[in-house]
C-alpha cells in the first residue's frame, strides 16, 4: 500500500532564499554568496546529503534491536561531487551528483563482521539511499500560472 | 572541475532524532510517532522532497533573467509515493520512492508556452532532480568502530 509524502517549497522575496514546508515543519534553503545567494542556510544539494545521512541514522536506530546490536553513538559523514560547469551551462556534463560517498561511525563493542552486515542492511533499507542509487521517476504533474 | 559538498548526520540520544549539519548550518530530522519517532521534525523522505522543491525554486530564481522571464511569486508542490511494507521488511518491494510528482506555480504575465519551456529548463538544470531521476553511484567509503 502506497503512502504519499508531501512538501512545498516557496521562493522568498530575498534572492534565492526558499522556505520548505512539510506537515507543520519548515526549514530554509539558500545558496552561498559564491553562487549568488545570501548564505543563510544549506543549499539544496547539502540538504540532499543530509537527508541521506538522516535516513541512515534512523535505520540504524530503528533496527539495531532486531539485529541484536547495541551502540552508544552513531554518526555518518557524507560527501558528494558535482561539476558545477553543468549547472552553469558551461559544459556538457550531468548537473547532478556524480558520486556520493559515506563513512559510518559507531561507538560499539560489537565485532566488525557483525557491524559490516548491519551496514549492508542499512544500505539496502534506507529509502533515501534507494531513491538515489536506483533513481525515481519524476513526473511534471502540471504548471499553474496565476 | 568537481566541487565536493559535505554533510554529517548524528543520532541524538532521544530515539530517532538526528542532527544534520553542513558547513555551519544544522537542522533536525525525526520520524512521526506512527513510525516510532517523537515527531519534532520532518522525516528524511520529506526532507528529500523539500530539497527537490528548493532546488527547483533556486533554479527558477537564478535563471529567470537569462530567459527574459519575470515572475512575482513561485512555489512548487512535491509529492512522492513509498510502499512502507518494503522498509518494514514485510514485502519484496523497493524501499525508496516509486514516483515523485511536482506542480510548479508562478504568478506571472508571461505566456504559457514560454513558461512551459522555462519549466523544462528547470527540470534539466536542477541538480537534485537530475540526481534522483538518473541515479547516483553510492559508495561505502569505510566503517569506523570506536
Amino acid at each position: 500500500m502506497l503512502t504519499t509524502f508531501k512538501a512545498k517549497a516557496t521562493k522568498l522575496a530575498n534572492g534565492m532564499q526558499v522556505e520548505t514546508k512539510s506537515r507543520n515543519f519548515t526549514f530554509l534553503i539558500d545558496e552561498p554568496k559564491s553562487l549568488g545567494g545570501t548564505d543563510i542556510a544549506m543549499s539544496p544539494v547539502e540538504v540532499l546529503l543530509g537527508a541521506l545521512g538522516g535516513c541512515q541514522a534512523i535505520v540504524a536506530a530503528a533496527f539495531a534491536k532486531a539485529h541484536d546490536i547495541t551502540f552508544e553513538e552513531f554518526h555518518t559523514e557524507i560527501e558528494g561531487d558535482i561539476d558545477l560547469a553543468g549547472f552553469m551551462g558551461k559544459a556538457d556534463v550531468r548537473v547532478g551528483f556524480q558520486e556520493i560517498r559515506y563513512t559510518m561511525h559507531f561507538k560499539t563493542n560489537e565485532p566488525r563482521e557483525k557491524m559490516e552486515e548491519f551496514v549492508a542492511f542499512i544500505e539496502r533499507t534506507c529509502p533515501v539511499g534507494d531513491s538515489l542509487q536506483n533513481g525515481v521517476k519524476l513526473v511534471n504533474a502540471g504548471l499553474v500560472l496565476e
